[in-house]
């Protein structure tokens, strides 16, 4: 049995400043839950003189990242140094001697996460990475773990703080996406460059790590659909609001017959379904099971402690493993063949704002249109936006294949009644499950 | 290393049934999970020959209890046959016999869960309840695993079905209590004697489990004040939704330094708390932890799937540790000394209705009461109810202490002003942890 658990620690900003933290002040917790003493062993950071503000109590702090990787006294690897292709070999390198290894690296993951678990079982060693996705909610675990005996067919998440914060602020303050994502940079809930997070790139991420353990398949980054929020419009919003739904980015993950759908893109979400009530910076994952239902898992998506705490938690887990010599489950590697929806096989409903000319017989070749693809309404608004001249159109379609409603798109701008098409987005949260 | 997993049930009614399909349907998912067959050997049921719904594959059923409590080749015991006295002698049995133990009886956990956990760890058995608290959400492994290395402060569940659904009619179709309830029992959604719901005596006993665990301290039944929803009123919902607030029936614990408060009573939540998105007959149960902050695991709290989905779930846990050999983990056992709240040491926010003589010096002779009881005044809403003759009056508190508010509440009836003391509830979600 296992007496004593020296940990290694790739990085040492926010987030590892946190796990340092953690582990000192939990000290007694840790013993009672793992049987052993826990302690951090050595730290790779850049600058070994610049001042810290977490107490090290002994920790040796070091440049060399062998220092760590090949250290035998080193049992698990803590990664927080961000970064892909030199964490990646880092990683490599630890797995390969023997080292357990936690990680919060979505990017990583979402890149390389097949074959780092892939060395990781060949290696009998684990490796764990709940922080990467949605880093306060323990969704990874009860993935793998609480839904065991179900068979999910659906996951949709709130998993980027930063767009869920602007489209809330957006939303309940009738505000511009310019005028809030400066003051979110302001605040600094955004990065002074927010591509990755308005664009959807980092819940693309996100998504893709949820789709491949959710459904045992091998996700890839470019299966991932992508639309980001940089174009929703507070009109979009507020014509959303009045038909019932509340705009959300959202990953989304479904799965019919054997065939999935992985993507990420602003979703009007009906007021009911519980994902609307997520506001502000929090993250949300919606997991829909074919025996449980609905159950939705709540928490912050970032911040030092919440991400720190669930890097702790897969700590907790490798050295529960290591005590009872269970490590490097090839449980987690993906066991089922890729077969993605073709555009012909999703469905979906979509909202569908255009302006038309406010004119008899408007509305008849909108609707043939329609009905030429094989797509019934659900509702429709029609206000005069230019009385006489010009209306606003908001349409919400019943089911549809993206197919067709990407023809439909396409068509529209031929339609001589149509003077723009303002917006689409896909709708979720009556129905389809 | 086990090769062959003989599992025997206690009950075949609804969950049963349920379970017995899951096993049979998953036998491949199981099969991967766990690395050996898992099979159910025999069922305990009152009537052997009464026709059943589910295929049972040659699975034995018997009335005879020892014959599964007995039989050697059965490894894991499943009870889902409910009641108390009968059925913790059937587990004690079990357990002395070395089986693991699986159940969904949460009366019997709420009771003698100190005792049979006590029992399966001197027989290195595991004994799992998962199905016990909000059926379909992994609600009891996120807080011993997913939350591990956090300080849980604060919990608050939506744990019992059937009156979030009468609350929910109440409040969104603005109905009386009565009406919904008796709608409720012909939908089948209420008992024909709904007591153990409405009083809040089923909550009670979720609380008390939840509070054990999150905490690591034994919370007896008779340690929860216990407040049902039958005397609530419409008017107090529109009144509180006026104020901000959705009226649900709430499981709280909570903790400062070492104690410990555990209750249940119809609780007005702020509107943007996650819990006040939980409509119908949906569970959630919200989790504060000093690190990690905010979590909210959300999902179906009852039905034959989602329980027998969690009951699955535990026994996928059994037989990993089956395999791994390390059953009976003494980390369940609650480890620290309970110390409950003092009525002085209960902090919250009250919201008060009252009926008072509306004429000149009604509100100096309330606020004087207040403000003797060292309780100062958030909110405050006057109506005219008979023009005149008498006031509606609706007061919200910052914090007191329960007992504070308790003097306020007899006080206020000798006060010659107030005609009558219609309600009062305790108000949660904005600031309180």
């Amino acid at each position: 049995m296992v007496e004593k658990i020296s940990v290694g620690l790739l990085g040492l900003g926010t987030v590892g400043s946190g796990v340092v933290q953690i582990i000192d002040q939990h000290q007694d917790k840790l013993m009672h839950q793992v049987g052993c003493e826990v302690k951090v062993r050595k730290i790779l950071v850049s600058d070994i003189h610049k001042k810290r503000d977490v107490y090290l109590n002994g920790t040796r702090l070091t440049n060399d990242p062998s220092e760590v990787l090949n250290d035998p006294e080193i049992d698990v690897v803590i990664e927080v140094m961000g970064g892909v292709e030199t964490t990646r070999e880092y990683i490599l390198q630890a797995l390969r001697n023997k080292k357990h290894v936690v990680t919060a690296n979505k990017d990583l993951m979402a890149l390389y996460g097949s074959e780092l678990l892939q060395t990781a079982v060949e290696n009998q060693c684990d490796l764990f990475y709940e922080a990467s996705v949605a880093g306060g909610i323990p969704i990874l675990r009860s993935l793998v773990e609480g839904l065991a005996s179900d068979r999910i067919t659906k996951m949709m998440g709130i998993v980027n703080g930063t767009t869920n914060y602007i489209l809330t602020k957006m939303s309940q303050e009738g505000r511009n996406y310019e005028e809030v994502l400066q003051e979110a940079k302001d605040l600094g809930y955004a990065e002074a460059d927010p591509t990755s997070d308005v664009e959807g790139l980092d819940a693309a991420r996100k998504i893709a790590i949820l789709g491949t353990l959710g459904f045992s398949m091998h996700i890839d980054l470019d299966d991932v659909s992508v639309e980001g929020i940089s174009h929703v419009s507070k009109e979009d919003l507020e014509y959303g609001d009045q038909l019932g739904y509340t705009m959300k980015l959202i990953g989304l993950a479904n799965r019919t017959d054997d065939k999935v759908e992985i993507s990420v893109q602003p979703t009007l979400v009906t007021h009911s379904h519980p994902l609307a009530a997520v506001h502000n910076e929090f993250n949300a994952v919606y997991v829909y099971g074919a025996a449980v239902g609905e159950t939705m898992f709540y928490g912050p998506g970032a911040g030092k402690l919440p991400t720190a705490t669930a890097v702790v938690s897969d700590l907790v887990e490798v050295v529960k493993n290591m005590r009872l010599g269970v490590n490097g489950n090839s449980a987690v590697i993906p066991q089922f063949e890729k077969n993605l929806k073709s555009p012909e096989e999703v469905l979906a409903k979509y909202f569908l704002r255009i302006h038309a000319k406010d004119q008899p017989g408007t509305f008849a070749s909108l609707t043939s249109l329609f009905s030429e693809q094989d797509v019934s309404l659900e509702k429709i608004l029609q206000l005069p936006l230019e009385e006489g001249k010009i209306a606003e159109i908001i349409i919400v379609t019943h089911n549809a294949t993206k197919k067709n409603f990407e023809n439909i798109l396409i068509k529209l701008n031929d339609l001589d009644v149509v003077v723009e098409v303002k917006s689409s987005y896909r709708v979720e949260g009556d129905g389809n499950r």
